[in-house]
């Protein structure tokens, strides 16, 4: 409930519930990037900036904002493991994207298939994959 | 490939094979936390910082920390939509933890069941929860 504009303590931002694509950048000017397999396995958390988005909604082609390198990686540039975008969502507050891929190879620089191949175990690490 | 404990270009540091639980805080003391079901819905993002991780830990239910609010925030203290945590798994320079769940109800404020209710069209959202 908004009133005059301005929204009340507990009312819903405009954002939430809009049907325009209003990503809410950072500081830095990025959003958060999950990106994920058809069937859910998660592989990868990256950052995108406007560029990067547009990027991937030309080339159907994941690309993020590299903050290490300060400049747009086009995931698989060097590996050949590109990721095919099946589908792109936005959450509620729009400062996280889900990308849906299909991807031509492992997701992570060590080799696993999905960044997340360790299972947290108290203070130590199980590895899974 | 280290020498001496010095990384070299392109080497791997340790924490990305280490079996070692030792998060990746940020300025903030905050790690990204990707929360989806077992079947692979993405249902939020949120953050969380040595303590959330430890009362998630100690209670098996979702708890983070509120940058809005600037405090710990067990996911469903006031709507009842507890999560209780079936996985934790940690990415692999451990900047991020991917908790799979068992939610009592809708992740989203907006009543959704996930957060990630809209598919990006160009400028466009489609609502699909």
């Amino acid at each position: 409930m908004t009133v005059g504009g301005s929204a009340l303590q507990g009312a819903m931002p405009a954002r939430d519930t809009t049907l325009r694509f209003d990503p809410n950048y950072d500081a830095a000017g990025l959003v958060t990037a999950i990106v994920t397999t058809r069937d859910g396995a998660l592989l990868m958390v990256a950052h995108m900036n406007a560029e990067a988005i547009a990027a991937t909604q030309v080339s159907g082609e994941a690309t993020f904002w590299s903050r290490s390198r300060g400049r747009l990686w086009k995931k698989g540039e060097t590996s050949g493991n590109v990721m095919r975008v099946v589908e792109m969502r936005v959450d509620c507050d729009q400062d996280a994207l889900w990308l849906i891929v299909d991807p031509a190879g492992p997701a992570c620089h060590t080799g696993a298939d999905s960044c997340f191949f360790r299972r947290v175990e108290g203070d130590a690490l199980v590895r899974l994959l």
